[in-house]
């Protein structure tokens, strides 16, 4: 058993299987290698289409009034403490007022549980959910973060699509086709990623009695609420929370502009107590109890955060993307190898089919985007990394110069690469 | 399959094993049941002397530079993106040259993993050793998170103890029998939570010796570094990491008392690239990449409280914490009951052995620990929470009025619990 002299053999370390799996697909690992594609003699700047954080352009710069809390808490000193895992009182307060405000009943400070973004709200769904032999059902395409924790907690998952040509509402037939004794619940993420769509009243309510038939909760990511800008308003799933149990994640990441505060949150939206009695909320303290927690004065910093930033700043950013994409509506139907089905109305994307049948020497959306990449500095996401190939996920979320910039530098290579 | 009218039948919900069995022994629950134990009868103020965390108190809050320095990076609107999974660069590279400092060797930016608080940096470390089969050597006393952590990731645990007589120094015999071919790593945390010791020169380099000879990693929890005060400076385990490849944990919780902002780092302090080769970089990175990050302004805060903190404030704190130290240990010896078999050098906490005999009603130390919380206002963590029954563990880092008051409530509880 000892190591003696010579060469050691050391007994840890090899693959480890279940990290790399877990890991196999994820946003950040494609867009690296994206990232790798680009030619550094090329001297325009790169053009980001392919993630979803607006941030670093100024015209998306977060409302000062958050800085100000910020740097109030700070002063302070009163949140240089360990936070309870919970998070502290006053910041699940604000959030449960905040998120009453579209709900027809009242949220108690007991049902919010703040994450750090809604990535940890995403993590503790699925780790409470896990256990041997259940399985829950992903929408496709989606936000891959979901098969990767699944994946990690050996939740088995299984997909249900969207459907494009019904504005990317979920195929409840799928739903119901899928569903078994040992499922446990249903995703949906609305306003959409990478879809751009907003779901409506009547569907979601359709998603809430499906649900209910089935016994399972609906776990409905609402990172992007309000982030809304065609015809359907955001309403939030627990809206239905009497038929259905609900658990809504959020964070204030896309709304406020900051994703790099991660601050989020989870919450019972769940008014007849079906999550307590099921002891889903003694699991969810567990595992908060066993996990990280966001920064105490960023929480301490999320009551004047929620109730004083101005509707100007809202307005300036909604009113920016519409434009955006509007620009990005437009400018798709100008390329004739992609089509987009659906405007989007909602969040930062919008998904578009690529037809490869009419370029030379593009085999697929991979292809299409690392080629892209090399040649144009444009980046944008392949539909693989989201679960469906020979699409792509586009990101307006940006400049709008930029963004026309972008599809100029698109419409080149499509032609470029066009048959002859 | 379909649930129709009448009672539902739920899918999901029910005890989660896993979280409820990793969860079992943590200090925050049972401090929430001694929190539970106060009266709320009682006038006086409660003494906290259970956890580690002063930075509520005005002599132990953190230096104006930490605070200016975050201030500064939220003001400057570079750091509200999302971040890589590892970190920033700059943040990399300063934690890199704030830790060689202390070694006989350069750390690259590259052997530094930004994690969420040196708790993230538990989770991490433990995550990427777990493997089926594999087993990990843990001190008793200890701190229980790692056997939270390693239960939740199904990676046995074994537990070597510190040896009270010797100044709590690892039982390295023990350690020998306890591995065996499945062995992957043994932790140490230095300077001690719970002992307050400080491991000298010669003892980890036989710990690192010992390590080598079982082909094992060692986990060094420095999370308390520079915060010593005894004989013994602080050595970083790091200095042996030529013998054998180190997992270096720490952050800026404790030593500028900020446990609250959560950043901390994971740090290969492995100058022959062992860690590399075994492919645990590797892993690390993976689990990063599914894991959540600390904020990026924190994050872009680090360079400037590293570098800039004063040396005015380290040396406060420190002198504060060898105050209340010297008190704690007079103290002790005025109290029959309680004997301290080594006067704490490092970190804020200190061992003593409770001698229930010659007090009337007191079973053990968890009876010890709710009665004086609920007949004194004050919280003392009894040592089952740490893993050795019927010892206490006392906090001093408090304002030594505060701290002597404490002593002054639990001679008066030990006196009127005496045998006559
Ligand atoms: C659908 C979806 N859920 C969750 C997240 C994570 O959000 P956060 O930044 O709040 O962690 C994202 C981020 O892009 C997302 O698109
Ligand atoms: C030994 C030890 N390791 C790790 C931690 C966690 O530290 P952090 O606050 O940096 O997450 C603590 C906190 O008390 C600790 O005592």
């Amino acid at each position: 058993m000892e190591n003696g002299g010579g060469e050691i053999k050391w007994r840890f370390g090899g693959e480890n299987e279940k990290i790399t799996k877990a890991g196999k697909i994820t946003i950040r690992g494609i867009l690296d290698i994206l990232k790798c594609s680009l030619d550094s003699n090329d001297d325009r700047t790169v053009i980001p289409l392919g993630h979803g954080d607006p941030s670093a352009f100024p015209s998306f710069r977060t409302s000062e009034v958050a800085e100000d809390a910020i740097v109030d808490a700070v002063r302070s000193a009163n949140f240089n403490s360990y936070s309870p895992t919970v998070g502290i009182l006053p910041a699940r307060r604000a959030i449960a007022e905040h998120l009453s405000r579209d709900l027809p009943y009242e949220l108690s400070p007991d049902d919010v549980f703040l994450t750090i973004g809604c990535t940890q709200a995403v993590e503790v769904a699925l780790t409470v959910l896990a256990r041997p032999g259940a399985n829950i059902l992903l929408p496709r395409p989606g936000f891959p973060y979901y098969e990767a924790r699944a994946s990690f907690n050996n939740l088995e998952y299984r997909h249900f699509d969207l459907l494009p040509d019904k504005g990317w509402e979920v195929d409840l037939d799928a739903v119901e086709a899928l569903a078994d004794e040992n499922t446990v619940a249903m995703v949906i993420i609305n306003p959409g990623n990478p879809c751009g769509n907003v779901f409506s009243y009547q569907h979601l309510k359709k998603v809430a009695e499906t649900a209910r038939r089935l016994g399972i909760l609906v776990i409905a990511d609402e990172v992007y609420d309000h982030l809304t800008f065609g015809s359907n308003p955001f309403v939030p799933m627990g809206v239905f929370g009497s038929i259905v149990p609900v658990l809504t994640l959020g964070s204030i990441s896309k709304r406020w502009i900051v994703p790099g505060w991660r601050l989020g949150w989870l919450v019972t939206s769940d008014p007849n107590g079906v999550l307590k009695k099921t002891k889903i909320v003694q699991s969810i303290m567990g595992c908060l109890n066993i996990s990280c927690d966001p920064a105490t004065f960023i929480q301490g910093a999320i009551p004047h955060i929620l109730e004083n930033t101005k509707a100007d700043f809202f307005n300036k950013i909604i009113s920016l993307l519409r434009q955006s994409a509007d620009i990005c509506y437009e400018e798709i139907k100008e390329i004739n190898c992609i089509t987009c089905p659906h405007k989007p109305e909602g969040s930062m994307f919008v998904m578009v089919k690529l037809d490869t049948s009419p370029l030379e020497d593009i085999t697929d959306d991979m292809d299409f985007c690392i080629k892209l990449a090399q040649e144009e500095s444009v980046i944008v996401l392949p539909g693989t990394a989201v679960g469906l190939k020979n699409w792509l996920r586009i990101t307006f979320a940006i400049e709008p110069s930029t963004l026309k910039n972008g599809f100029e530098r698109m419409k080149m290579f499509c032609q470029r690469h066009a048959k002859q």
